[in-house]
């Protein structure tokens, strides 16, 4: 198993599908083949390692691998059928496959006379599949919602200047995590107001090398010359209808995490819809007052509806503060 | 000046006046008579050792005392006079009197020939003298603005349910610092509606030993049943239309610092009149969204008219996060 953890991790570390590694032993335990998942659209560790074989090679042999095999026909057919047609007599993975369309290879290998054994190495598989387990599990990207205010919450000042509230280390940390996220989502009344380029820069202003997506949320079309067309990545537009079911739809695109720029309005619908896995506030040192409030309403008519969460993290960013918080469990 | 330290040191650490300690030596540096201010109304450190001695037994003598000899009638006569009277030659002092209309000790003494020096030890004396000598010098209390809000800002849920934003540890570090303020501010809108006693207490509920002053912000009468008025203080109202003259009030009345609880009108004012020296915030993570605000408008129409204040401390009390900042200097 630790040779198929080295072998998952030369695959892509984003993207819709896992980092998946297989080690093919035969009766004596020796290796006769392995392989690894290259990215959507390739075969899959199981059918990479198979493919090594001649016909019947792979007859009494054990496959070690770090997910459960698939049972599930995408681009490329089940896994657990192109091992019961090999010939393999036993399989041994890790994780248990959480995507329930693509769940139950353990149980039809079994019912096909396959030995399967889970839950070897499963903790060092997870840290290796980090987030898109998380995401499988959640059926949706991991959500972070971000704001910048003064100490009283304010996102701006009555004339809506807000530039810049926070001082450069807290824009240089938002721009790291801008970078480190699969795509960044803006409401089209921040994209219309703002026309933000949403690049991932370092502090000398150029581009950092990973690049998140652009994801607008609204129905208000985004203009042609916007700035954030002009970055690496197309443009996704949602509805924002139905949070839910755009997260969805962007977890298939193989986005697994999401982070929610603003404005107000977006962060204030992914916290009354209970969509948010991580809350960052940047807090500058600064008094506002005022109409322009970083959170608007989130459908809370009494204190004990108000949704709590946990402080994680606290950090100084020159003058100004980030507190890391996460929604209490059981919310 | 380290013996006349510790003798005013003796004297009471709260109220209108300071402590000051006088030490009084003959020609070969013995000492021949010494004295500390006992308080409002008792005679100054230098009149009490004065009294100490027989007619004329302080001539040619040198007077040392932790603060300026005072040139000003209150309820006492000048000390500079009395000095002078007795003959003393030479005056030491450590802090000159930052009191405008006390002032002028030094240079009164050195018009009828007696030596004077200043500054000896000062540093020691002015930590003694603590917020007596900062407030003498801004001629008002030490203004603490406090509040209690969400992550977003919110004192309140929108039905006006505030009860509990945070947790047990923040509010016993307000009641501890309620006890270490001369006196605790509160609007006449908070009095009317939510009746609070302003008394400190300790976590089993009973009361601190040091109670402050409740004073009262605004026009509208106080209920004769109000729960501040059954406290150890008689509770004091002002009307708040003149901030800085209200406070100059208070200070006349000795209060050396002001605790401002609220509610979030009477803390928007102080802010707006720039008549803040710490701001207080105790951060609940938890979110609220909504209209309930624990600063309203501060008379802010642009970014770069806000207020800038510098954090200087953040702690984690329980769940909580109290962060204690200060205006810039120069604003």
């Amino acid at each position: 198993m630790q040779h198929a953890i080295r072998l998952a991790a030369r695959g892509p570390a984003r993207g819709i599908n896992p980092q998946v590694g297989c080690v093919i032993l035969d009766a004596d335990g020796a290796t006769i083949a392995e392989g690894w998942h290259r990215g959507a659209g390739t075969p899959h560790a199981e059918a990479d390692a198979l493919s090594r074989l001649a016909p019947g090679a792979a007859e009494g042999a054990t496959a070690v691998v770090t997910l459960e095999p698939c049972n599930h026909t995408g681009r490329t057919g089940p896994c657990s059928e192109a091992l019961i047609a090999a010939g393999v007599a036993r399989v041994v993975h890790a994780v248990s496959d959480p995507n329930p369309r693509a769940a139950g290879g353990a149980t039809r290998l079994r019912e096909a006379g396959v030995e399967v054994d889970g839950g070897v190495l499963a903790s060092e598989v997870e840290d290796l599949l980090g987030d898109w387990l998380t995401t499988a599990r959640l059926g949706r990207p991991v959500v972070t919602v971000k704001w910048a205010s003064s100490l009283d919450g304010r996102a701006a000042a009555a004339d809506g200047s807000s530039q810049w509230i926070t001082g450069a280390p807290a824009r240089h940390d938002v721009h790291a995590r801008r970078s480190a996220s699969d795509a960044i989502a803006v409401g089209t009344g921040t994209v219309l107001a703002d026309d933000p380029s949403l690049t991932a820069r370092a502090a000398d202003g150029s581009l950092l090398a990973d690049q998140p997506v652009p994801v607008v949320f609204g129905h208000r079309a985004v203009p042609a010359d916007a700035a954030l067309r002009r970055g690496e990545h197309e443009p996704v537009q949602v509805t924002g209808d139905d949070l839910a079911a755009d997260l969805r739809a962007l977890h298939d695109r193989g986005i697994r995490s999401l982070f929610v720029e603003g404005g107000p309005t977006l962060a204030s619908a992914f916290i009354a819809a209970g969509l948010v896995d991580e809350v960052l506030v940047y807090l500058a040192p600064v008094l506002i007052g005022g109409p322009r409030l970083a959170l608007q309403d989130i459908g809370v008519a009494t204190l004990s509806a108000a949704p709590r969460l946990r402080i994680e993290r606290i950090h100084r960013l020159g003058d100004d503060l980030l507190v890391i918080a996460a929604p209490e469990k059981g919310q």
